[in-house]
């Protein structure tokens, strides 16, 4: 910290930079795409502004590389739905129950007991969910947080129910985006949320097949086997599709150790790169996920 | 975005800054005590650092207020504990039990259900607790996210484990800091995060009483009165001491809108200004309060 400036120095002097410099160190700070695009410059490695040293570097000091926030972030997005007893599940089952245990009227105290099937509502698949990998709790923080990258498949999901976001689409961000940063969350936005509270949601038919948009698995193995993301998030009840028997995706992608979110909600409220994503996940010891508050920072 | 210089310009006209500008950009963007430093200059009113325009001001638009991120946050504090049936409650009675329901060896997947007393481990504490206020998933998104103010009490509380958080404790951080921000998430570091499974965590004595630090009420009354403080944080199981037989803290906090945090972890761990705090409390429809996912930003 020996070459700080002094505080009383700071205001002063940054506006004394001139427009440009300032509309230089906006631009870098806050563009959504200024990430990619910097991506771009380097190469597929995976990218953090810090690693520059312009924002991050300490004078002699090897920086540690940023976490991805902006200081330019005004708004924070809940991904996450209201969890009620009426909420829709995979099963058809109801997963919650809740028992009132006292009252301010009667106790001075409202407090209950929550009943509760770990995937239920906007949550989190654990590895464990699926293999023998990791529980809840034991995923490490760092890995929860993360530059959201979002693939939108509304029109294709619109026109039909078992849509599944390819490998293709995920290359097609690439080219808008640049390379999908280190550490990224990759959501599909297929338009589900909206459908949370109609039977449109599980989409069940005559036979009781389910139809909702989800991964295909060579989107999967693309994300496993050539990029460095920590998790897939979907807004719908399976990162698989509905029509899925064998979950290939699920089987890859946690069977891996990466991470899911089902049922997320609000993602057309974000840009397609440059939100940062915090997954508030269960730390419940030996869980197989549960039910998260995700926030997206813009 | 009209003011924008092209991408490909960037990089180069950032390093074309020189080493002061880029100094003082580095300063701005990312000292700890640089929103404490602006506060006090600018008087008591909640401070963004983005009201200043110069981070946040698109030409010609009024900037929205920053979150208070900064682009140079590296670490990720998890002020989380594991949660599982031992953990120490207030009650000293189990409050949660695990059961699974199915196994990836039998049955392809491995999921269980909870069965959770709402105050359990590190957890909210909604208004409704003890009142007739917001449950859980009213809470605007935007409140369970701002800046750290953190209160050390350690040394105190190590000899007197009925030790408070007083409204002086709150003027001297101030003293040392400036005024506490806006949306500010206030909590009480007294050193029980280290005693959270020994029986000192609850320290009850003989005839049953529990010793443990809290809020006094008076400093409740403080940030009530006279600070625009989002929700107030604990390491211990109550936000009152555990002395208390009239939990005056909550009744004032809770009872005017105010969420309380308990059981926090790690905060050994954070600046007493400068991190900030994002809440993954949970959505659940009518809850009181409930486990949490908390992080840190550092």
């Amino acid at each position: 910290m020996s070459s700080v400036a002094p505080y009383h120095d700071l205001p002063e002097s940054l506006l004394r930079m001139g427009p440009t410099a300032r509309s230089q160190l906006t631009n870098l700070m806050c563009l959504p795409s200024c990430r990619s695009y910097l991506a771009r410059l380097v190469g597929h490695r995976p990218l953090e502004v810090g690693s520059f040293g312009i924002v991050s570097g300490d004078a002699g000091g090897t920086p540690a590389p940023s976490l991805g926030f902006h200081a330019r972030m005004t708004r924070v997005v809940d991904l996450t739905h209201v969890l009620d007893p009426d909420f829709p599940t995979y099963s058809g089952e109801t997963q919650l129950r809740y028992q009132a245990l006292a009252s301010v009227e009667r106790d001075g105290w409202n407090y209950g007991e929550w009943t509760l099937h770990e995937h239920t509502g906007t949550h989190l698949d654990a590895p464990l969910h699926r293999c023998a990998g990791r529980s809840a709790e034991a995923l490490p923080a760092a890995s929860l947080v993360g530059p959201l990258v979002l693939i939108d498949i509304r029109t294709r999901a619109a026109k039909d129910p078992d849509a599944m976001v390819s490998a293709d689409d995920l290359r097609q961000w690439e080219v808008s985006h640049g390379p999908i940063p280190g550490g990224a969350i990759v959501a599909m936005n297929s338009g589900w949320s909206a459908h949370a509270r109609t039977q449109r949601y599980r989409g069940a038919d005559k036979d009781g097949t389910l139809h909702f948009p989800g991964f295909h698995v060579e989107a999967v193995e693309f994300l496993r086997s050539t990029r460095n993301v920590s998790g897939i998030a979907v807004d719908t009840l399976s990162l698989d599709p509905g029509v899925s028997t064998d979950f290939p995706a699920h089987t890859r992608w946690l069977g891996s150790g990466g991470w899911g979110l089902e049922c997320v909600a609000n993602l057309d409220q974000l840009p397609p790169a440059g939100a940062m994503v915090v997954v508030g996940s269960p730390k419940l010891a030996g869980a197989s996920g549960g039910p998260s508050r995700v926030f997206a920072f813009v």
